[in-house]
Protein backbone atom coordinates (compact mmCIF):
# COMPACT_ATOMS: atom_id res chain seq x y z
CA UNK A 1 0.00 0.00 0.00
CA UNK A 2 1.10 3.70 -0.50
CA UNK A 3 0.06 5.95 1.65
CA UNK A 4 0.82 10.12 0.71
CA UNK A 5 1.23 12.49 3.48
CA UNK A 6 1.72 16.18 3.94
CA UNK A 7 2.68 18.15 6.82
CA UNK A 8 1.18 21.69 6.32
CA UNK A 9 3.13 24.19 8.34
CA UNK A 10 3.19 27.83 8.15
CA UNK A 11 6.52 27.73 6.50
CA UNK A 12 6.91 24.93 4.68
CA UNK A 13 4.93 22.04 2.87
CA UNK A 14 6.91 18.16 3.53
CA UNK A 15 5.41 15.84 1.35
CA UNK A 16 5.99 12.36 1.75
CA UNK A 17 5.30 8.74 -0.01
CA UNK A 18 5.20 6.21 2.36
CA UNK A 19 3.59 2.62 3.50
CA UNK A 20 1.34 1.33 6.29
CA UNK A 21 4.46 0.59 8.68
CA UNK A 22 5.23 4.28 8.31
CA UNK A 23 8.08 4.05 6.34
CA UNK A 24 9.24 6.68 4.17
CA UNK A 25 10.31 5.65 0.46
CA UNK A 26 10.68 9.90 -0.95
CA UNK A 27 10.24 12.99 0.45
CA UNK A 28 10.16 16.66 -0.61
CA UNK A 29 9.54 20.02 1.08
CA UNK A 30 8.37 23.26 -0.73
CA UNK A 31 7.84 26.47 1.17
CA UNK A 32 4.24 27.75 1.84
CA UNK A 33 3.54 30.12 -0.36
CA UNK A 34 -0.06 30.99 -1.45
CA UNK A 35 -2.32 28.44 -1.94
CA UNK A 36 -2.84 29.59 -5.66
CA UNK A 37 1.11 29.05 -6.03
CA UNK A 38 1.93 26.03 -2.95
CA UNK A 39 -1.13 23.57 -4.16
CA UNK A 40 -0.42 22.61 -7.57
CA UNK A 41 3.63 21.62 -6.77
CA UNK A 42 1.90 19.67 -3.97
CA UNK A 43 -0.60 17.87 -5.86
CA UNK A 44 2.10 17.56 -8.67
CA UNK A 45 4.05 15.74 -6.05
CA UNK A 46 1.80 12.95 -5.34
CA UNK A 47 -0.15 12.88 -8.73
CA UNK A 48 1.38 10.48 -10.90
CA UNK A 49 2.76 8.30 -7.15
CA UNK A 50 -0.48 5.87 -7.32
CA UNK A 51 -0.88 6.71 -3.99
CA UNK A 52 -4.24 5.11 -2.42
CA UNK A 53 -4.95 7.46 0.09
CA UNK A 54 -3.29 10.77 1.48
CA UNK A 55 -3.22 11.90 5.33
CA UNK A 56 -2.75 15.45 5.90
CA UNK A 57 -1.50 17.01 9.53
CA UNK A 58 -2.30 21.04 9.11
CA UNK A 59 -1.43 24.31 11.39
CA UNK A 60 -4.25 25.43 12.32
CA UNK A 61 -6.83 26.33 13.86
CA UNK A 62 -8.69 23.66 11.35
CA UNK A 63 -11.98 21.57 11.18
CA UNK A 64 -11.23 18.37 11.37
CA UNK A 65 -15.31 17.80 12.01
CA UNK A 66 -16.63 15.28 8.82
CA UNK A 67 -20.24 16.23 9.80
CA UNK A 68 -19.36 20.31 9.84
CA UNK A 69 -20.24 22.39 6.73
CA UNK A 70 -16.50 23.72 6.83
CA UNK A 71 -14.88 20.38 7.11
CA UNK A 72 -11.66 20.25 5.58
CA UNK A 73 -11.20 23.65 5.96
CA UNK A 74 -8.08 25.68 7.55
CA UNK A 75 -9.92 28.16 9.82
CA UNK A 76 -9.06 31.37 11.28
CA UNK A 77 -5.10 31.14 10.83
CA UNK A 78 -3.18 34.36 10.96
CA UNK A 79 -1.74 33.21 7.65
CA UNK A 80 -4.25 35.17 5.77
CA UNK A 81 -4.16 33.92 1.88
CA UNK A 82 -5.10 30.44 3.91
CA UNK A 83 -7.51 31.31 5.82
CA UNK A 84 -11.01 29.79 5.36
CA UNK A 85 -9.23 27.55 2.54
CA UNK A 86 -10.92 24.32 1.80
CA UNK A 87 -7.71 21.99 1.69
CA UNK A 88 -9.38 18.65 1.63
CA UNK A 89 -11.28 19.79 -0.86
CA UNK A 90 -8.46 20.75 -3.40
CA UNK A 91 -6.95 17.67 -3.00
CA UNK A 92 -10.23 15.69 -3.08
CA UNK A 93 -10.78 16.48 -6.70
CA UNK A 94 -7.17 16.40 -7.80
CA UNK A 95 -6.33 13.11 -6.40
CA UNK A 96 -9.94 11.56 -6.26
CA UNK A 97 -8.44 9.05 -3.02
CA UNK A 98 -9.50 9.07 0.69
CA UNK A 99 -8.53 11.87 2.85
CA UNK A 100 -7.31 12.03 6.41
CA UNK A 101 -7.15 15.50 7.85
CA UNK A 102 -6.31 16.56 11.15
CA UNK A 103 -4.10 18.99 12.90
CA UNK A 104 -0.42 18.73 12.83
CA UNK A 105 0.03 17.87 16.82
CA UNK A 106 -2.60 15.29 16.45
CA UNK A 107 -1.41 13.66 13.36
CA UNK A 108 2.33 13.58 15.44
CA UNK A 109 0.51 11.93 18.73
CA UNK A 110 -1.25 9.53 16.16
CA UNK A 111 2.42 9.16 13.84
CA UNK A 112 4.17 8.15 17.75
CA UNK A 113 1.22 5.96 19.02
CA UNK A 114 1.78 3.99 16.07
CA UNK A 115 5.30 4.11 15.80
CA UNK A 116 7.03 6.24 18.03
CA UNK A 117 6.93 7.13 21.64
CA UNK A 118 3.51 6.69 22.95
CA UNK A 119 2.84 3.05 21.49
CA UNK A 120 0.76 1.06 23.92
CA UNK A 121 -0.39 4.33 25.73
CA UNK A 122 -4.42 4.22 26.03
CA UNK A 123 -4.29 8.06 26.45
CA UNK A 124 -0.46 9.64 24.49
CA UNK A 125 0.11 13.51 24.30
CA UNK A 126 2.54 15.09 22.24
CA UNK A 127 3.69 18.35 22.78
CA UNK A 128 5.62 20.49 20.24
CA UNK A 129 7.39 23.98 22.02
CA UNK A 130 8.48 25.85 18.45
CA UNK A 131 7.09 28.94 16.89
CA UNK A 132 4.15 27.79 18.45
CA UNK A 133 2.84 25.36 21.52
CA UNK A 134 1.06 22.67 20.40
CA UNK A 135 -0.76 19.94 21.84
CA UNK A 136 -2.28 16.57 20.16
CA UNK A 137 -3.97 13.71 22.00
CA UNK A 138 -4.21 10.29 20.91
CA UNK A 139 -6.84 8.18 22.93
CA UNK A 140 -6.91 4.41 22.00
CA UNK A 141 -5.51 5.25 18.54
CA UNK A 142 -7.65 7.75 17.44
CA UNK A 143 -7.30 11.35 17.86
CA UNK A 144 -9.30 13.87 20.14
CA UNK A 145 -11.63 16.56 18.66
CA UNK A 146 -14.90 17.18 20.16
CA UNK A 147 -16.17 20.62 19.39
CA UNK A 148 -13.40 21.12 17.33
CA UNK A 149 -9.34 20.16 18.68
CA UNK A 150 -7.84 20.47 21.85
CA UNK A 151 -5.62 24.22 21.89
CA UNK A 152 -4.02 23.54 24.77
CA UNK A 153 -1.44 25.53 23.93
CA UNK A 154 -3.11 28.52 25.08
CA UNK A 155 -4.07 27.34 28.67
CA UNK A 156 -3.58 29.81 31.34
CA UNK A 157 -0.51 29.10 33.76
CA UNK A 158 0.85 31.55 36.17
CA UNK A 159 4.04 34.17 35.29
CA UNK A 160 6.94 33.68 37.71
CA UNK A 161 7.17 36.60 40.23
CA UNK A 162 11.21 37.71 38.58
CA UNK A 163 9.20 37.15 34.71
CA UNK A 164 8.58 41.13 33.71
CA UNK A 165 8.12 39.92 29.95
CA UNK A 166 4.41 41.06 28.60
CA UNK A 167 4.04 37.64 26.39
CA UNK A 168 3.60 37.05 22.93
CA UNK A 169 0.48 35.73 22.38
CA UNK A 170 -2.00 37.80 19.96
CA UNK A 171 -5.01 36.57 22.08
CA UNK A 172 -3.76 36.19 25.14
CA UNK A 173 -0.45 38.01 26.02
CA UNK A 174 0.76 35.51 28.26
CA UNK A 175 -0.72 32.43 28.18
CA UNK A 176 1.60 28.96 28.08
CA UNK A 177 2.19 29.69 24.07
CA UNK A 178 2.85 33.29 25.12
CA UNK A 179 5.24 32.87 27.54
CA UNK A 180 7.09 29.71 26.14
CA UNK A 181 7.28 29.55 22.58
CA UNK A 182 10.61 30.14 20.80
CA UNK A 183 9.86 33.13 19.69
CA UNK A 184 8.76 34.58 23.06
CA UNK A 185 12.59 33.63 24.68
CA UNK A 186 13.49 34.96 21.52
CA UNK A 187 11.79 37.98 22.40
CA UNK A 188 12.34 38.01 26.31
CA UNK A 189 15.96 37.61 26.33
CA UNK A 190 16.71 39.55 23.03
CA UNK A 191 18.73 36.99 20.82
CA UNK A 192 17.93 33.89 19.05
CA UNK A 193 17.02 30.51 21.20
CA UNK A 194 20.12 28.73 20.61
CA UNK A 195 22.34 31.55 21.38
CA UNK A 196 20.92 31.30 24.77
CA UNK A 197 22.20 27.81 25.50
CA UNK A 198 24.91 28.67 28.04
CA UNK A 199 22.18 31.19 30.01
CA UNK A 200 20.62 29.14 32.80
CA UNK A 201 18.08 31.61 34.17
CA UNK A 202 16.52 31.05 30.50
CA UNK A 203 16.00 27.65 30.42
CA UNK A 204 15.07 27.26 34.16
CA UNK A 205 12.08 30.11 33.53
CA UNK A 206 11.28 27.99 30.44
CA UNK A 207 11.27 24.56 32.40
CA UNK A 208 8.66 25.99 35.08
CA UNK A 209 6.48 27.29 32.34
CA UNK A 210 6.72 23.82 30.67
CA UNK A 211 6.19 22.10 33.88
CA UNK A 212 2.78 24.10 35.20
CA UNK A 213 1.61 23.19 31.32
CA UNK A 214 2.43 19.33 31.57
CA UNK A 215 1.09 19.17 35.51
CA UNK A 216 -2.03 20.54 34.16
CA UNK A 217 -2.28 18.49 31.23
CA UNK A 218 -1.34 15.47 33.47
CA UNK A 219 -4.36 16.47 35.38
CA UNK A 220 -6.24 16.60 32.84
CA UNK A 221 -5.35 14.11 30.50
CA UNK A 222 -4.02 11.60 32.38
CA UNK A 223 -1.98 10.50 29.87
CA UNK A 224 0.50 7.27 30.27
CA UNK A 225 3.09 9.03 28.74
CA UNK A 226 3.89 12.30 27.03
CA UNK A 227 6.06 13.34 24.14
CA UNK A 228 7.66 16.68 23.54
CA UNK A 229 9.09 17.74 20.59
CA UNK A 230 9.72 21.13 18.65
CA UNK A 231 12.79 23.13 18.00
CA UNK A 232 12.78 24.27 21.83
CA UNK A 233 13.71 20.85 22.90
CA UNK A 234 16.49 21.08 21.10
CA UNK A 235 17.80 22.16 24.12
CA UNK A 236 18.22 18.69 25.83
CA UNK A 237 18.83 20.05 29.34
CA UNK A 238 15.21 20.94 29.36
CA UNK A 239 14.31 17.54 29.68
CA UNK A 240 16.35 16.95 33.88
CA UNK A 241 14.36 20.40 34.60
CA UNK A 242 10.85 19.95 33.24
CA UNK A 243 10.75 16.58 35.30
CA UNK A 244 12.46 18.05 38.41
CA UNK A 245 9.43 20.40 38.55
CA UNK A 246 6.66 18.48 36.87
CA UNK A 247 7.35 16.13 40.42
CA UNK A 248 7.85 19.10 42.72
CA UNK A 249 4.58 21.02 41.24
CA UNK A 250 2.48 17.99 41.71
CA UNK A 251 3.12 17.68 45.14
CA UNK A 252 2.59 13.93 45.09
CA UNK A 253 -0.52 14.17 43.99
CA UNK A 254 -0.70 11.24 41.44
CA UNK A 255 0.20 8.21 43.09
CA UNK A 256 1.36 6.37 40.12
CA UNK A 257 5.21 4.37 39.78
CA UNK A 258 5.25 5.94 36.00
CA UNK A 259 5.45 9.34 37.06
CA UNK A 260 6.82 9.22 41.31
CA UNK A 261 9.62 6.28 40.51
CA UNK A 262 9.87 6.69 36.25
CA UNK A 263 9.53 10.06 35.12
CA UNK A 264 12.31 9.70 32.87
CA UNK A 265 10.61 7.41 30.62
CA UNK A 266 7.46 9.32 31.04
CA UNK A 267 8.18 12.52 29.77
CA UNK A 268 10.34 12.12 26.79
CA UNK A 269 11.71 13.24 23.90
CA UNK A 270 10.33 12.37 20.60
CA UNK A 271 10.21 8.20 19.38
CA UNK A 272 10.32 9.13 15.89
CA UNK A 273 12.95 12.47 15.64
CA UNK A 274 12.17 14.83 13.56
CA UNK A 275 9.33 12.68 11.82
CA UNK A 276 6.45 12.31 13.86
CA UNK A 277 4.44 15.04 12.00
CA UNK A 278 4.85 13.69 8.72
CA UNK A 279 4.99 9.85 10.01
CA UNK A 280 1.74 11.11 11.69
CA UNK A 281 0.31 12.02 8.87
CA UNK A 282 1.21 8.55 6.82
CA UNK A 283 -1.04 7.21 9.44
CA UNK A 284 -3.94 9.76 8.59
CA UNK A 285 -3.61 8.39 5.14
CA UNK A 286 -4.19 4.95 6.45
CA UNK A 287 -6.87 5.64 9.20
CA UNK A 288 -8.89 7.49 6.24
CA UNK A 289 -8.08 4.34 4.05
CA UNK A 290 -9.51 1.64 6.05
CA UNK A 291 -12.15 3.90 7.63
CA UNK A 292 -10.75 4.38 11.10
CA UNK A 293 -11.71 8.18 11.02
CA UNK B 1 -33.17 -5.74 33.32
CA UNK B 2 -32.53 -4.12 37.21
CA UNK B 3 -29.47 -2.33 37.97
CA UNK B 4 -27.71 -1.73 41.20
CA UNK B 5 -26.32 1.46 41.37
CA UNK B 6 -23.84 2.76 44.52
CA UNK B 7 -22.65 6.50 44.68
CA UNK B 8 -19.35 6.41 47.23
CA UNK B 9 -18.84 9.63 49.06
CA UNK B 10 -17.18 10.59 51.67
CA UNK B 11 -19.88 11.31 53.85
CA UNK B 12 -22.67 9.39 52.76
CA UNK B 13 -23.61 6.11 50.06
CA UNK B 14 -26.43 6.55 47.99
CA UNK B 15 -27.49 2.82 47.17
CA UNK B 16 -30.48 2.78 44.38
CA UNK B 17 -32.27 -0.08 42.60
CA UNK B 18 -32.77 1.11 39.00
CA UNK B 19 -33.29 -0.17 34.84
CA UNK B 20 -31.65 0.33 31.74
CA UNK B 21 -33.23 3.71 31.30
CA UNK B 22 -31.87 5.09 33.93
CA UNK B 23 -35.13 5.33 36.12
CA UNK B 24 -34.66 5.00 40.02
CA UNK B 25 -37.22 2.39 41.75
CA UNK B 26 -35.67 2.75 45.02
CA UNK B 27 -33.41 4.71 46.86
CA UNK B 28 -31.80 4.70 50.40
CA UNK B 29 -28.96 6.45 52.31
CA UNK B 30 -26.24 5.20 54.34
CA UNK B 31 -23.66 7.09 56.22
CA UNK B 32 -19.59 6.38 55.46
CA UNK B 33 -18.54 5.01 58.70
CA UNK B 34 -15.75 2.24 58.41
CA UNK B 35 -15.96 -0.64 55.82
CA UNK B 36 -16.70 -2.91 58.34
CA UNK B 37 -19.79 -1.47 59.51
CA UNK B 38 -21.06 0.27 56.45
CA UNK B 39 -20.08 -2.47 53.98
CA UNK B 40 -22.18 -5.03 55.32
CA UNK B 41 -25.06 -2.34 55.32
CA UNK B 42 -24.64 -2.00 51.55
CA UNK B 43 -24.60 -5.23 50.40
CA UNK B 44 -27.63 -5.80 52.72
CA UNK B 45 -29.55 -3.45 50.89
CA UNK B 46 -28.68 -4.92 46.86
CA UNK B 47 -28.72 -8.67 48.38
CA UNK B 48 -32.12 -9.32 47.51
CA UNK B 49 -32.95 -7.43 45.02
CA UNK B 50 -31.95 -9.56 42.22
CA UNK B 51 -30.13 -6.58 39.97
CA UNK B 52 -28.20 -8.19 37.04
CA UNK B 53 -25.03 -5.70 37.49
CA UNK B 54 -23.91 -3.13 40.28
CA UNK B 55 -22.38 0.01 39.13
CA UNK B 56 -19.87 2.23 41.37
CA UNK B 57 -19.24 5.73 41.19
CA UNK B 58 -17.07 6.21 43.88
CA UNK B 59 -14.64 8.76 45.67
CA UNK B 60 -11.14 8.75 45.38
CA UNK B 61 -8.96 8.58 43.76
CA UNK B 62 -9.51 5.02 42.75
CA UNK B 63 -7.89 2.11 40.63
CA UNK B 64 -10.45 1.75 37.96
CA UNK B 65 -7.81 0.21 35.24
CA UNK B 66 -8.72 -3.74 35.49
CA UNK B 67 -5.11 -4.56 34.07
CA UNK B 68 -4.22 -3.42 37.52
CA UNK B 69 -2.99 -5.10 40.25
CA UNK B 70 -5.08 -2.80 42.29
CA UNK B 71 -8.00 -2.68 40.08
CA UNK B 72 -11.19 -1.86 42.25
CA UNK B 73 -9.48 -0.39 44.99
CA UNK B 74 -10.21 3.15 46.51
CA UNK B 75 -6.06 4.12 46.59
CA UNK B 76 -4.83 6.84 48.49
CA UNK B 77 -8.07 8.62 50.11
CA UNK B 78 -7.44 10.82 53.18
CA UNK B 79 -10.23 8.71 54.32
CA UNK B 80 -8.01 6.85 56.40
CA UNK B 81 -10.23 3.54 57.33
CA UNK B 82 -10.78 3.11 53.07
CA UNK B 83 -7.33 3.94 52.12
CA UNK B 84 -6.34 0.98 49.60
CA UNK B 85 -9.78 -0.77 50.16
CA UNK B 86 -10.70 -3.23 47.30
CA UNK B 87 -14.27 -2.09 47.17
CA UNK B 88 -14.78 -4.40 44.02
CA UNK B 89 -13.86 -7.34 45.51
CA UNK B 90 -16.21 -7.10 48.72
CA UNK B 91 -19.33 -6.80 46.51
CA UNK B 92 -17.94 -9.10 43.48
CA UNK B 93 -17.55 -11.82 46.45
CA UNK B 94 -21.16 -10.94 48.44
CA UNK B 95 -23.25 -10.63 45.18
CA UNK B 96 -21.08 -12.27 42.47
CA UNK B 97 -22.37 -10.03 39.44
CA UNK B 98 -20.91 -8.05 37.20
CA UNK B 99 -19.32 -5.26 38.51
CA UNK B 100 -18.67 -1.19 36.67
CA UNK B 101 -16.39 1.19 38.67
CA UNK B 102 -14.93 3.95 38.35
CA UNK B 103 -14.98 7.90 40.07
CA UNK B 104 -18.04 9.52 41.16
CA UNK B 105 -17.30 11.92 38.55
CA UNK B 106 -16.82 9.89 35.62
CA UNK B 107 -20.21 8.00 36.59
CA UNK B 108 -21.72 11.37 36.54
CA UNK B 109 -20.67 12.26 33.30
CA UNK B 110 -21.36 9.12 32.05
CA UNK B 111 -25.08 9.82 33.48
CA UNK B 112 -25.28 13.09 31.94
CA UNK B 113 -24.06 11.32 29.00
CA UNK B 114 -26.41 8.56 28.53
CA UNK B 115 -29.48 11.00 29.72
CA UNK B 116 -28.88 14.27 30.68
CA UNK B 117 -27.05 17.61 29.50
CA UNK B 118 -24.45 15.63 27.55
CA UNK B 119 -26.52 13.90 25.21
CA UNK B 120 -25.16 13.52 21.95
CA UNK B 121 -21.99 14.94 23.13
CA UNK B 122 -18.45 13.53 21.68
CA UNK B 123 -16.50 14.78 24.63
CA UNK B 124 -18.61 15.70 27.30
CA UNK B 125 -17.32 17.06 31.14
CA UNK B 126 -18.99 17.27 34.01
CA UNK B 127 -17.46 19.47 36.90
CA UNK B 128 -18.62 18.92 40.65
CA UNK B 129 -17.74 21.82 42.91
CA UNK B 130 -18.21 20.93 46.68
CA UNK B 131 -16.52 19.77 49.20
CA UNK B 132 -13.58 18.98 46.37
CA UNK B 133 -13.43 19.60 42.64
CA UNK B 134 -13.96 16.63 40.70
CA UNK B 135 -13.67 16.43 36.73
CA UNK B 136 -15.24 13.57 34.37
CA UNK B 137 -14.47 13.24 30.85
CA UNK B 138 -16.63 11.14 29.05
CA UNK B 139 -15.80 10.48 25.00
CA UNK B 140 -17.41 8.48 22.99
CA UNK B 141 -19.81 7.53 25.89
CA UNK B 142 -16.84 6.28 27.23
CA UNK B 143 -15.00 7.43 31.17
CA UNK B 144 -11.04 8.83 30.61
CA UNK B 145 -8.99 6.75 32.03
CA UNK B 146 -4.73 6.39 30.63
CA UNK B 147 -3.01 6.44 33.44
CA UNK B 148 -5.48 6.73 36.37
CA UNK B 149 -8.17 8.81 35.67
CA UNK B 150 -8.53 12.54 35.47
CA UNK B 151 -7.90 14.77 38.67
CA UNK B 152 -8.55 17.90 37.00
CA UNK B 153 -9.83 19.43 40.38
CA UNK B 154 -6.19 20.27 41.19
CA UNK B 155 -4.97 22.41 37.88
CA UNK B 156 -2.80 25.52 38.76
CA UNK B 157 -5.02 28.27 37.91
CA UNK B 158 -3.65 31.90 39.06
CA UNK B 159 -4.45 33.76 42.23
CA UNK B 160 -6.59 36.90 41.97
CA UNK B 161 -4.40 40.30 43.19
CA UNK B 162 -6.65 41.05 45.78
CA UNK B 163 -7.27 37.26 47.38
CA UNK B 164 -4.89 37.06 50.21
CA UNK B 165 -6.45 33.68 50.81
CA UNK B 166 -3.48 31.04 51.26
CA UNK B 167 -5.57 28.03 49.50
CA UNK B 168 -7.22 24.86 51.21
CA UNK B 169 -5.39 21.90 49.48
CA UNK B 170 -3.29 20.01 51.64
CA UNK B 171 -1.21 18.83 48.44
CA UNK B 172 -0.88 22.42 46.59
CA UNK B 173 -2.28 25.20 48.70
CA UNK B 174 -3.42 27.17 46.36
CA UNK B 175 -4.95 24.84 43.30
CA UNK B 176 -8.10 25.42 41.47
CA UNK B 177 -9.53 23.50 44.03
CA UNK B 178 -7.62 24.62 47.20
CA UNK B 179 -8.99 27.98 45.83
CA UNK B 180 -12.49 27.58 45.15
CA UNK B 181 -14.17 24.38 46.89
CA UNK B 182 -17.21 24.95 49.07
CA UNK B 183 -14.53 24.69 52.40
CA UNK B 184 -12.23 27.14 50.90
CA UNK B 185 -15.10 29.76 50.36
CA UNK B 186 -16.06 29.15 53.98
CA UNK B 187 -12.66 29.36 55.36
CA UNK B 188 -11.54 32.52 53.36
CA UNK B 189 -15.13 34.68 54.34
CA UNK B 190 -15.45 32.84 57.65
CA UNK B 191 -19.02 32.09 57.31
CA UNK B 192 -20.83 29.25 55.83
CA UNK B 193 -21.15 29.53 51.75
CA UNK B 194 -24.67 29.45 51.93
CA UNK B 195 -24.86 32.51 54.44
CA UNK B 196 -23.04 34.46 51.63
CA UNK B 197 -25.32 34.84 49.24
CA UNK B 198 -25.81 38.40 49.45
CA UNK B 199 -21.73 39.03 49.41
CA UNK B 200 -20.83 39.95 45.72
CA UNK B 201 -17.54 39.90 45.98
CA UNK B 202 -17.41 36.21 46.76
CA UNK B 203 -19.26 35.12 43.48
CA UNK B 204 -17.30 37.29 41.63
CA UNK B 205 -13.53 36.01 42.77
CA UNK B 206 -15.43 32.36 42.67
CA UNK B 207 -16.70 32.59 39.12
CA UNK B 208 -13.19 34.16 38.25
CA UNK B 209 -11.68 30.83 39.40
CA UNK B 210 -14.27 29.03 37.80
CA UNK B 211 -13.89 30.47 34.61
CA UNK B 212 -10.04 30.47 34.97
CA UNK B 213 -10.50 26.58 35.01
CA UNK B 214 -13.22 26.27 32.31
CA UNK B 215 -11.04 27.96 29.80
CA UNK B 216 -7.55 25.39 30.42
CA UNK B 217 -10.40 22.65 30.37
CA UNK B 218 -12.19 23.83 27.09
CA UNK B 219 -8.65 24.46 25.84
CA UNK B 220 -7.72 20.79 26.68
CA UNK B 221 -10.55 18.86 26.19
CA UNK B 222 -12.19 20.86 23.33
CA UNK B 223 -15.81 19.49 25.11
CA UNK B 224 -18.74 19.84 23.53
CA UNK B 225 -20.90 21.01 26.71
CA UNK B 226 -19.65 21.70 30.25
CA UNK B 227 -22.15 20.74 33.49
CA UNK B 228 -21.48 22.35 36.56
CA UNK B 229 -22.87 20.67 39.74
CA UNK B 230 -21.86 20.22 43.29
CA UNK B 231 -23.19 22.55 46.12
CA UNK B 232 -21.61 25.34 45.66
CA UNK B 233 -23.34 25.57 42.51
CA UNK B 234 -26.44 25.97 44.48
CA UNK B 235 -25.70 29.75 43.92
CA UNK B 236 -26.94 29.82 40.30
CA UNK B 237 -26.14 33.78 39.80
CA UNK B 238 -22.86 32.05 39.51
CA UNK B 239 -23.51 30.83 35.49
CA UNK B 240 -24.05 34.10 34.07
CA UNK B 241 -20.72 35.29 35.71
CA UNK B 242 -18.88 32.15 34.74
CA UNK B 243 -20.26 32.50 31.56
CA UNK B 244 -19.19 36.12 31.04
CA UNK B 245 -15.71 35.70 32.55
CA UNK B 246 -15.17 32.59 30.72
CA UNK B 247 -15.50 34.57 27.19
CA UNK B 248 -13.39 37.43 28.41
CA UNK B 249 -10.87 34.48 29.27
CA UNK B 250 -11.15 32.86 25.90
CA UNK B 251 -9.90 36.28 23.83
CA UNK B 252 -12.43 35.15 20.67
CA UNK B 253 -9.77 31.91 20.18
CA UNK B 254 -11.91 29.19 19.83
CA UNK B 255 -14.32 30.22 16.62
CA UNK B 256 -17.18 28.31 17.36
CA UNK B 257 -20.93 29.33 17.63
CA UNK B 258 -21.13 26.63 20.73
CA UNK B 259 -19.00 29.12 22.48
CA UNK B 260 -19.12 32.76 21.05
CA UNK B 261 -23.43 32.67 20.30
CA UNK B 262 -24.61 30.04 22.56
CA UNK B 263 -22.63 30.14 25.66
CA UNK B 264 -25.70 29.81 28.00
CA UNK B 265 -26.42 26.14 25.99
CA UNK B 266 -22.70 25.52 26.39
CA UNK B 267 -21.74 26.11 30.04
CA UNK B 268 -24.72 24.23 32.19
CA UNK B 269 -26.10 23.19 35.20
CA UNK B 270 -26.98 19.46 35.40
CA UNK B 271 -29.42 17.76 33.27
CA UNK B 272 -30.27 15.19 35.85
CA UNK B 273 -30.48 17.40 38.96
CA UNK B 274 -28.95 15.78 41.89
CA UNK B 275 -28.77 11.82 40.77
CA UNK B 276 -26.15 12.58 38.09
CA UNK B 277 -23.98 10.28 40.11
CA UNK B 278 -25.89 7.78 40.87
CA UNK B 279 -28.24 7.84 37.60
CA UNK B 280 -24.07 7.50 36.17
CA UNK B 281 -23.57 4.59 38.38
CA UNK B 282 -26.32 2.77 37.13
CA UNK B 283 -25.35 3.43 33.38
CA UNK B 284 -21.83 2.22 34.85
CA UNK B 285 -23.77 -1.30 35.75
CA UNK B 286 -25.77 -1.63 32.74
CA UNK B 287 -22.39 -1.07 30.92
CA UNK B 288 -20.59 -3.59 33.01
CA UNK B 289 -23.20 -6.13 32.09
CA UNK B 290 -22.62 -5.17 28.25
CA UNK B 291 -19.54 -5.55 28.60
CA UNK B 292 -18.92 -2.12 27.45
CA UNK B 293 -15.59 -1.32 29.89
N1 LIG C 1 18.42 24.69 18.89
C1 LIG C 1 17.42 25.44 19.35
N2 LIG C 1 17.39 25.84 20.64
C2 LIG C 1 16.39 26.58 21.11
N3 LIG C 1 15.35 27.00 20.38
C3 LIG C 1 15.32 26.64 19.08
C4 LIG C 1 16.32 25.84 18.50
N4 LIG C 1 15.99 25.64 17.20
C5 LIG C 1 14.84 26.27 17.00
N5 LIG C 1 14.41 26.88 18.14
C6 LIG C 1 13.18 27.67 18.33
O1 LIG C 1 12.09 26.92 17.81
C7 LIG C 1 11.35 27.70 16.87
C8 LIG C 1 11.03 26.85 15.64
O2 LIG C 1 10.33 25.70 16.05
P1 LIG C 1 10.13 24.46 15.11
O3 LIG C 1 9.45 23.41 15.90
O4 LIG C 1 11.45 24.10 14.49
O5 LIG C 1 9.24 25.01 13.92
P2 LIG C 1 7.66 25.30 13.86
O6 LIG C 1 7.13 25.43 15.23
O7 LIG C 1 7.57 26.58 13.08
O8 LIG C 1 7.11 24.12 13.12
C9 LIG C 1 12.21 28.90 16.53
O9 LIG C 1 11.37 30.06 16.52
C10 LIG C 1 13.24 28.98 17.63
O10 LIG C 1 12.81 29.98 18.52
N1 LIG D 1 -26.52 26.57 48.84
C1 LIG D 1 -25.19 26.57 48.83
N2 LIG D 1 -24.49 27.66 48.43
C2 LIG D 1 -23.16 27.67 48.40
N3 LIG D 1 -22.41 26.63 48.76
C3 LIG D 1 -23.01 25.52 49.15
C4 LIG D 1 -24.42 25.41 49.21
N4 LIG D 1 -24.74 24.16 49.64
C5 LIG D 1 -23.56 23.53 49.84
N5 LIG D 1 -22.52 24.34 49.56
C6 LIG D 1 -21.10 24.02 49.65
O1 LIG D 1 -20.88 22.78 49.00
C7 LIG D 1 -20.20 21.86 49.82
C8 LIG D 1 -20.85 20.49 49.72
O2 LIG D 1 -20.85 20.08 48.38
P1 LIG D 1 -21.74 18.88 47.86
O3 LIG D 1 -21.56 18.80 46.40
O4 LIG D 1 -23.13 19.06 48.36
O5 LIG D 1 -21.13 17.62 48.60
P2 LIG D 1 -19.83 16.75 48.32
O6 LIG D 1 -18.88 17.56 47.51
O7 LIG D 1 -19.31 16.46 49.70
O8 LIG D 1 -20.34 15.53 47.62
C9 LIG D 1 -20.29 22.42 51.22
O9 LIG D 1 -19.00 22.27 51.83
C10 LIG D 1 -20.62 23.86 51.06
O10 LIG D 1 -19.43 24.61 51.21
ZN1 LIG E 1 -2.75 32.25 23.75
ZN1 LIG F 1 -4.71 20.44 44.84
Amino acid sequence: MKIGALEAGGTKMVCAIGDEDGSILKREVFPTQTPDITMPLLIDFFMDEGIDALGIGCFGPIDPNKCSATYGYITSTPKLPWKNYNIVKTFSEALNIPIGFDTDVNAAALGEAAWGALKDCEVGIYITIGTGIGVGVCINGNPLHGLIHPEAGHILIRKMANDNYKGKCPYHSDCFEGLASGPAIEDRWGKKAYDLKDVPEVWDLEADYIAQALVNYILCYSPNRIVLGGGVMHQDQLFALIREKVTEYLGGYVRSDAIIKHIDEYIVPTGLGEDSGIKGSIRLGYMAYHNLI
